[in-house]
């Protein structure tokens, strides 16, 4: 078996074998496949593509690559969700608690933010004292403790993928589905939830720009999932606009923290209940209504709980940014648009992001929103207030917005776009 | 400017500026586009292509990446000869001496052999004392006294193409029609020879398996030269059999000198003549029949100073492999077929050839052919016979020729296939 070989099969539009599967995976993660040759694989898959046979054995030599957690001793079942990533997607941290209120066990491994999508451990981060990085005894506690846990995934699980991600990265092949679905799936699988409920973002803040390839995306996971023992089900949302009303990582929790009081974003609430419906029914938990639990505290209750026993302060003030600038309407009439790249982008210029996976963040940084797109606007009027410690950043950031708000004559006709829009069982 | 960037724009079939282009070249040969990434964009060019400004700015950027020589203040013109490689393919050796004896002076700087292919340098060096490796001084002053001179090419000729050259070979991404191009003939420009002749090989033992890929790399790189102000033409020629006699170092050098001494296989007459003819006409030496410098002893003449000036015995006995083994014919009829690929694994595998860069040669192995297709052969006849230092080898270098020989019965109409096969002018 030899690398070139493989290259030169999937070159040539080819089916990879199980054996050449698994050969350059391993070989690959240790070191006998060096990276310009992987590279070179990668990017031939991405252009020809791999068949469902080949996506299953890559995930599975991924997994096979590191170890694999087990959540059978817990007294529940155990959910779990995984976002393909948008902007103002803070979803997991009301989820989360929300699900373990309504009796799933959810062990969360989560990831930070890369590019214009913010990362979940970031934003927990803002919250003082919280620390992401768990060992599996601590993990295993909190999740028996409170229910639920979010921390970072340990360097054990599906080392092939952490490597072959960092590569992918550099190397201008994110954007295979094969790749991305077999890298998801290896994580999940390899973390060993029951069951897993998959929000798939479609529109120009998310990786999956229009539908047809979400939805392929989406049925390519379902499939990896189910063909592992993961009861797995997948929801298509919108990220055609930010989920809710900040981008940013204190500001996120904040908004985070006012849904689990009962309040919140019409469309963040309408997606986290959404979400923690499918991960109950896929758990085999039947006959709970998680909105009771927001509306009856528990899900706050598992919240605080988990924050506190992460080290973090549930009731200490979330960080704020030295400055503040308002972006105002220009015009009157109804806001028909509000891109969600753009704010994505303006929100990481703004210092909420990072551009290489060892920068910092601020913790106070990003973009609030006080219009969302259907509202009636006037000229003048704050549509959008960008945070920041580093003011001459504003320019920058600011630049990024450049045809991101469209404002139409009043009167125009607007309809809104559904939170869900597909469902894959 | 980033080499994501890039190579996303070749990943989504978009056409790379000149800017893009010069800049990944100059940044891959300092080091700062790394191996990984440079492999993803070779294999994103191989499989979505390049159109003719971007092969000739991609050939143009490699040349700035290193020195150009400068042949003007020869008396005579330049004409060199490149080929794109087969098996038994030894015409550089009778052809630069017959050329040079014609009027032209001709800078044949030659590269190894590497898998079935063997190397011009590999064998000259089977010549007791000769040696590859000049300088810059060195070589012009065997230019001025022999005519020609066959040499390794120095570090300092596109370095970009010798980097790129060596991640290609390991990457899968040899076979890319516009990287091939542009390898030959930014190193052939660099070389600064006035006129090229390129003989480009078609059939089971070049790298081109069919006409039309010839035929397009043969455009490209007429195109190319003409472009760069070189008086540039190509033959293309036949490779599904193999050349002359012999395939293998010694054996081939011995078959060279008979062809200047004014006998040789006629095929490599043939082709040595048709290549010394387009060399001649394009370097503008009209009224001189190369024919006529094979019979009257002048390129034997210049071959004996050329191999002097560079260290070699034209006297001294060639090396003999220690073992012979005879391959017989298994029927009686008409040699239909002998199959070049097959017969050059088997010299490679012999010893004639190497694996790796840094493997060495047998200077006595290879195949001695003793009959040619359209023969008439009789069952238990000699067809082939195989030499090598290591009889070890014998089984695995057998197991190349299963079905490399074919028979058919007696009468069968056998037409032959003629070694020009196109020209391109």
């Amino acid at each position: 078996m030899d690398a070139i070989t493989v290259i030169r099969t999937k070159r040539d539009r080819g089916e990879l074998t199980d054996a050449q599967i698994d050969w350059v995976i391993d070989a690959y993660t240790r070191g006998d496949v060096a990276d310009e040759q992987m590279s070179a694989l990668a990017m031939a898959i991405l252009l020809n593509g791999m068949n469902l046979r080949e996506i299953s054995r890559w995930t599975d030599a991924m997994i096979r690559s590191g170890e694999r957690m087990d959540f059978s001793s817990l007294p529940q079942p155990t959910a779990d969700k995984h976002s393909t990533g948008g902007v103002g997607d803070k979803i997991t941290l009301p989820l989360a608690p929300l699900v373990a209120a309504c009796g799933a066990s959810v062990p969360q491994l989560s990831g930070r933010g890369l590019g214009h999508t913010g990362g979940t451990l970031d934003k927990l981060e803002s919250i003082p004292g919280w620390r992401a990085l768990l060992s599996n005894d601590e993990m295993m506690q909190t999740l028996r403790d409170c229910g639920a846990v979010v921390c970072a995934a340990g360097d054990g699980l599906a080392p092939a993928d952490k490597k072959l991600y960092a590569l992918r990265d550099v190397t201008g092949t994110v954007e295979a589905i094969p790749l991305i679905a077999s890298s998801i799936m290896s994580k999940k699988i390899a973390e060993g939830t029951g069951a897993l409920v998959l929000d798939v973002k479609v529109g120009t803040g998310a990786f999956m720009k229009n539908l047809d390839d979400a939805r392929e995306l989406a049925r390519t996971m379902v499939g990896l999932g189910k063909a592992a023992g993961v009861e797995t089900r997948a929801l298509l949302t919108d990220m055609s606009t930010p989920l809710g009303l900040t981008a940013g990582n204190a500001l996120e929790v904040r908004e985070s923290v006012e849904v689990l009081a009962g309040g919140g974003p019409a469309d963040v609430v309408e997606l986290t209940l959404a979400l923690a419906r499918e991960m109950l029914a896929a758990a085999g938990i039947h006959g709970k209504d998680p909105a009771d639990a927001l509306r009856d505290g528990s899900a706050m209750d598992h919240w605080r709980r988990m924050i506190s026993a992460q080290g973090g302060d549930p009731d200490a003030p979330l960080p704020v940014a030295r400055e503040q600038y308002v972006v105002t309407a220009s015009s009157s009439g109804v806001l028909t648009g509000l891109d969600a790249y753009a704010v994505g982008v303006c929100a990481w210029r703004l210092g909420a992001g990072r551009a290489r996976k060892e920068d910092p963040v601020q913790a106070g940084a990003g973009v609030e929103i006080h219009a969302k797109p259907g509202a009636t606007v006037t000229a003048g009027q704050p549509l959008l207030t960008l945070h920041t410690d580093t003011p001459e950043r504003y320019g920058y950031a600011l630049e990024a917005l450049a045809g991101a708000v469209t404002v139409a004559p009043a009167g125009t006709p607007f309809t809104s776009t559904p939170i869900v829009l597909d469902r894959i069982v």
